[in-house]
């Protein structure tokens, strides 16, 4: 697994980040378009075009978002503000508008942050066409009475909803999923750090030998989920294990999301990947709020998939505002989370069930080069440990996961045992 | 509910409190009598009188105890202790007796209380027949040497055992039953409070629509209570939830016992009814030991009955005492007692299973107007979280109740979100 | 019980602990030999006699080895390290060898303790032919360059593997089993302080009534346990619950690890007896390191056997060394060693499930003279209590041992309270 030795791998994630951020995406539109065209650098992504109007479950696929240009402009026609320096400045999906109005006409329509008075707040109105800027506090401080003229150069329009998909075959037709969400403007943790991470995994694994089929969704949040099930919905019952991958580049400590079904593998793989981390992290049980797990795991879907951030969404200030940034985003908090899948995966792969063919009292490890010659010592080492508790457990009960979770050893070294007891006769596999 | 705002509920229990505490009442006899004819002034009470001699389980109905007189005269012919003063005077179920005697002889006969020595203990003797006298330890200290007339001018002779109860029907056979014991003298906690707020409750309960039927049961304790068994029996299997209300006056948090069970509605709707109320509170295993409870949570009987109180039986240093008196129970405390009773009512009457009729994916709320309009904010508020998880849970598993357990929500919350999805189709009833 | 109130039970074992102290043993050989005839002072033990080369499961039975002498001699002829002063300097189960060398051909034969340099470390060489001697890392560094005489006296040759038994009886063929290694030298507390409660205990037992069947075996630790459960293969469906005995003597707690089953009869019954004996115990799951539940608890056995140690193998700084010894072992933890297995046999043996004959409500106790006269006080003693819960919990369903669990009373009080309820016909005993 040479990629997880790779020291460059956060600098690799970051500049991706870097290429994504000038991009003005939305949940429909030529930023996700030109989003998922970089990522075709990197892995052979599929493009989906599915058009406005079709019916997915409850909802419809929406018209399709393009903007050019928008700004505000005072009395004296200067541009004070201006979609070309930031484009969080428009209220994202807004309809078309070229108008003059007084600042009273005007006010309604701006969102400011007075908490954080230099921010640039990040605001949608998808289902309620109407229009609006975001700017900072203090340039909403500087706003003087007087006429602007309010111009958003945009189209709402009959197109397309827009998503990647990159499937690799494995031996198995049993799936795993990872899914981001690529809907977000130039917003760096939410959500160019789960894309970054997602693209260079799947590139990564592209590479490798690989017991299960692994599917790599790139699609908006909320509506492109419920667009992918509706379209995928024979398919589904392929997924064993599904992870959502968003806003993993901050400085915080891993927060894992249970499925609603809540002890599945992948909750129960991924903790086990956490744990062998060594970085900080917290589970938290499964909420219908929060990013693409409110579709994958709603009632009539179910499916088994968890989600993986960093610090959650609305938990830290610069959230969904102009300050996550290039700057809030960590080269080495963006290895250790590619690097985590990476893990999730490994054990994934790795994970079997043995039988001890010799199972009554322990076998003479000593005979076979397994055992210390000179006995008597206080403690013996991780490796005859591991050697114990996975001829121990490996009944027909127990995969490895299961002996590394009871026996509080990390995977590998519980692998690693096995693998050693395989070489000499003692475990053979079940399925 | 108009009660539950009704900001002299706690005046009102108070009130009866005050009518009822001077009464000499016993397990059997005609204080229990007036006791249940000043609550058909509320409620209209079906009296209930068991003859002496008759079987009950492994107990008969034991005879009839009236008093009306007792005292200990000193040798000036001055009454000493006198029953007119406080009833708690004589031994509860005392024979009768007069005599003269020394103060030696006396003495076997006299119970009072070292370390409060202004307080006089209550003490019974229902199942020896013997007589005495219960003082402060103040008047025990002054008796001085010399001979003293004792009388008691009780009856205990056959008779009967009286019970009162109340039963409202519902749309459903099946019963909610509410038990308070109705045997203890002048004690307001323990338990004038317990049966005031339950018949104020049963007195609201008969003004509002009813999915369950009620019986409201005020008996004595323990052969009250085995006495109804008794008599009840073929009736019991239509008992869906029960419970005991004592000691419902006094300062301390709420004490919720649970039954034998021990994870039946009762409990489950009582803790969520507890958590929403805010008050302290803690809940306490089943132990065979304390008030009725341990009649209806017998191995043979093992019905889903749990016990409401306040600071529990023998906790507190006023229990079982002449301290236990209107001073020592609060109109608050019994007013927010009350409200928890009519919380339980509701949890109850509302808890419904649905299911979700859009359970691919989440449905629109957008579009039916339960959704805000503008998105990126850090929170949504607890109605659309509610709503969100209404929709998640309700999948034919789940009950109201099993959602804002799992949600953490007020009750009140989650039974709001369900009536808001049931008025866009969005749910509909399961049984 | 008799013994238990013995109070010189504690001086007993430690006597038999002096007694066996100077023998040197090993896995075979006449050490074990001379222990189990000094054993047969107390119990009739039955001596098994294994062949080496005998299969044994993934093992073989070894050579047997015996020793005379073993010296280190300096160039002066003085023996600078000599088996005779303790028989822990020599290697166990070295080869012969009669040799001389220089001081840098000896070292890699030499093991020592710099963190403790005034005492001898415990090593052995069972299943690598070596040889090699034990020293205080003062003795290693007084040693001057120059040539020594080293000499093994010892024979490492085909004989036998030797084992004790001691079947007692019972009115059923249910076993329970007691194992305790007997192969370590002079070691007081690994393993004379097991070898001697457990053979004390056995001769207790031998003299009381027993409803189950018991069996102490006393043989070698690993080698021991795999031949003795080779050779019983057949009868070890008998066995109900089994404690293996080790490294009771020190100062610390009880550490009871369970079996790898996890939650059988000899769990229970050893956590009550824990809990009802008052000094401080842990309670650790199993892992496939430690004594002979190794072998007990491999998957092709998984026998319900627990471990019953004070202070476990390793965790304390004088395990297997030469400051394991007489002056480690205190009487008073060995007498409540045995107290705790003499407590864990008492509940054994009086678990059972009885039937409440008067399940409807309260039996009336009163009646019967198992009640207080009195009534109104705050609390009712833990006799009147454990009557309660009895009867309460006696559905058929419960043993003592679960209703001492549940009502977190000693079970000694438990069964108090049913005998006095089987004395006057309120319990009978279901099978």
């Amino acid at each position: 697994m040479s990629a997880l030795e790779h020291t460059h791998v956060g600098e690799r994630i970051f500049q991706l980040i870097e290429q994504l951020y000038p991009i003005c995406r939305s949940i429909t539109g030529h930023g996700v378009r030109q989003t998922l065209a970089l990522l075709t650098e990197h892995i052979p992504l599929k493009i989906h075009e599915v058009a406005t109007g079709t019916p997915v479950f409850d909802w419809v696929v929406p018209k399709e978002w393009n903007i050019r240009d928008a700004y505000i402009k005072n009395a004296a026609g200067e541009r004070v503000v201006d979609f070309q320096r930031h484009n969080l400045h428009v209220l994202n999906y807004s309809v078309p508008v070229h108008a003059r109005m007084t600042l009273a006409e005007l006010k309604p329509h701006l969102h400011a942050l007075p908490d954080h008075p230099d921010w640039i707040p990040y605001r949608t109105s998808y289902y309620s066409e109407t229009w609006g800027f975001c700017l900072t506090q203090h340039q909403l401080d500087n706003l003087s009475e007087g006429e602007y003229e309010v111009r958003i150069d945009a189209t709402l329009a009959p197109g397309h909803l827009t998503y990647g998909e990159y499937f690799l075959p494995g031996a198995s037709d049993e799936e795993v999923l990872f899914y981001t969400h690529v809907c977000h403007p130039s917003l760096c943790n939410d959500n160019l750090s789960g894309i970054a991470v997602t693209a260079l995994l799947a590139q990564w694994l592209g590479t490798q030998p690989r017991r299960y089929s692994y599917r790599f969704v790139f699609a908006p949040g909320t509506i492109g989920s419920i667009t992918w099930l509706s379209q995928n919905e024979a398919r589904l019952q392929n997924i064993k294990a599904g992870l959502i991958v968003a806003l993993v580049g901050d400085s915080g400590g891993f927060t894992l999301k249970k499925s609603r079904q809540g002890c599945t593998l992948i909750e129960r793989v991924a903790q086990q990947a956490l744990r062998d981390g060594g970085e900080n992290y917290v589970v938290v049980d499964f909420a219908p709020y929060g990013y693409d797990e409110r579709q994958f795991c709603s009632p009539g879907i179910n499916l088994p998939v968890a989600r993986l951030t960093r610090t959650p969404n609305g938990e830290y200030p610069e959230y969904h505002t102009s300050a996550d940034n290039l700057q809030f985003v960590k080269r080495e908090q963006l290895a250790a989370s590619f690097q985590l899948c990476a893990a999730i995966v490994d054990i994934l792969e790795k994970d079997r069930r043995y039988v001890n063919t010799q199972p009554k009292c322990e076998p003479q490890l000593g005979k076979r080069g397994l055992y210390r010659k000179t006995g008597g010592q206080k403690d013996i080492g991780a490796r005859e440990y591991a050697l114990l508790w996975v001829l121990n457990l490996s009944d027909g009960e127990h995969s490895l996961l299961d002996i590394a979770q009871r026996a509080g050893l990390p995977f590998k070294v519980v692998s690693a045992a096995a693998d050693d007891l395989i070489a000499c006769g003692l475990l053979h596999e079940i399925h």
